[in-house]
């Protein structure tokens, strides 16, 4: 049997490459090694009032959609909906009972929302319960692994405590222990930087999204700044400086690129021929992902079988645990 | 149609005569006029770890026997358990969202805790949060009507700011205002007096169960402290000093009551005397629960039924409601 793995997105809508290279191209890799559970944690997009929206339906299938087109298979990893499964809602419950309140005033995501915002009304309890209900998505599973980058490490720290005290109170009296202490598995993904050299995000403005067509992609790059102090096409200049430098490293073979950064050092080439490969490569790139989305438009009804299908996979899960966990909490009486 | 009311108690197990004259009683009353939903809040009984019991089963049921003795009809009311409905979970969940940490946290049982145990180690998430599980168990059945004691007023009025909040943030787009705002029902209820003058309390060891049989009812009247100044049986006591008293103003008919009192003051009668008539009138009003809950317990199966008919009635409330919730929410795709 597999080992499970957890990892899953707040619905932002169409997915960029920054998700592509930060997540997205581990999931897959990780759905053939591991029994992998992608969520889509739409209860989370709701503890901002920023992200109250009433887009929420189509963010969600617009995520799904990019999961699939990156290749992520619904016959291997199990993708469901947070929301569908009031379980995790049900453990989160139970959950906020035996975890001292101390252990969530102390993550480094609220001690950033009090330093801005001070003010607690515009705070909500939710907010602060985040990390606990995060906590509950993995446990609820217990999936054995949760795949993040380095600042999520502390979320993964704080669900192997709330599952250590759970299981010290309540799995005693012969009892084994009802929740798994999930581990890090630290991956290599990259962290894509934005078109404008900041990081990468729909907010800002300076995403290319993983379904943006090829024109867009092209007129994208080429809008891109360069280093600033290449102001004429025969100054020479330094690939270090350039915000379109960090895609040449991902997209860019090694001696593709040492061409490049010569000719750039050189002003024997000009920025639009430095950034034609990397349109070229990113539109390659994108080739895959746009003809499985295109099936999974033809055919809409399918994403939301499969979603279904998914939601009950997670459901038999999710209830056993939570069968479990009643037991040992003494509720499993009626 | 008849209005909701919604009304609940932990789960203690067997009740007491404070149990009975400061809820039950009531709720016997109000089952004739109004859709009385009475819930065993056993989820609340795991906010504080004193009360992580293994005995949690039997405390529910225990109390539930108490409930159909002292008269509640699971004909005319619906009983049922909370943790049988994952609905409640839920709908905290959500409104979690949207409720800011400042309500929670200028709640009189925060700030008591905080101020008896400022270690917030020992204060957990869930504890904090309980006014807000609190306000979830009474909103997800649209209860209009909440009888408390004065001392919960503040609780029923975080319930109506949380179901405000939530309607304005929510509501708009034609949609009908999703929760409703419950009004507080103020009702004659009496506070018993323990066998010792202070708040009876089965943690105080200084109550009387509704099912104690009469030779220990007879017991513990007798070895009631009376007027601490009335030494000997020649003495003249002052039943305003006495803590049997507010036992006869409760069960004392006023005229006999006075004879009573005229008694203690001129040294006529003794104190055994003087108890006589009150152990005699609690035996009386314990005799139809005696019978009740003998009939129930002829018959456990029959409780367990009672209860699973009552959870599905409210399962069906319940589920309507998270249904529209989810639906203003944008939350019902799949
Ligand atoms: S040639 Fe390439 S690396 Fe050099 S400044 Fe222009 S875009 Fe940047
Ligand atoms: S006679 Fe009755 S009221 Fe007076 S002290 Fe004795 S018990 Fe109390």
């Amino acid at each position: 049997m597999r080992e499970r793995v957890l990892s899953g997105m707040r619905p932002t809508g169409a997915l960029h490459l920054g998700h592509y290279h930060g997540a997205l191209k581990n999931w897959v890799q990780l759905q053939h090694q591991y029994d992998c559970f992608f969520v889509v944690a739409d209860w989370h997009a709701l503890t901002t009032a920023d992200n109250r929206s009433a887009h929420l339906e189509h963010h969600v299938y617009d995520m799904v959609v990019d999961w699939l087109a990156a290749g992520v298979d619904p016959d291997k990893a199990t993708l469901f909906i947070q929301s569908r499964l009031p379980e995790h809602a049900e453990l989160f419950t139970l959950l906020a009972m035996s975890t001292p309140l101390s252990w969530l005033e102390r993550t480094p995501a609220y001690k950033d929302r009090l330093s801005q915002a001070p003010d607690a009304e515009s705070t909500s309890y939710g907010f602060l319960g985040y990390p606990l209900l995060q906590a509950a998505d993995i446990l609820v599973y217990r999936a054995g692994w949760v795949p993040v980058g380095e600042d999520q490490a502390p979320h993964v720290e704080l669900t192997r405590e709330v599952a250590r005290r759970f299981n010290h109170l309540y799995g005693k009296d012969g009892h084994s222990a009802p929740l798994v202490e999930p581990q890090l598995l630290l991956t290599d993904t990259a962290r894509l930087p934005g078109l404008d050299g900041q990081k990468m995000s729909k907010s800002l403005g300076n995403s290319i999204a993983m379904r943006d067509d090829p024109e867009a992609v092209r007129d994208k790059v080429r809008r891109m700044p360069t280093d600033p102090q290449r102001v004429h096409r025969s100054d020479a200049g330094e690939p270090e400086r350039c915000p379109v430098w960090p895609l040449h490293q991902l997209y860019t073979p090694a001696d593709e690129r040492e061409a490049l950064a010569q000719g750039c050092r050189s002003a024997g080439i000009g920025c639009l021929d430095c950034k034609q490969p990397l349109i070229e490569a990113i539109v390659r790139e994108q080739a895959p992902w746009r003809e499985r989305a295109q099936a999974v438009l033809d055919n809409p009804r399918q994403v939301h079988w499969m979603v279904e299908l998914g939601c009950e996979r997670a459901r038999t899960v999710a209830r056993q645990t939570l069968k479990e966990v009643r037991d040992v909490m003494g509720l499993s009486y009626g």
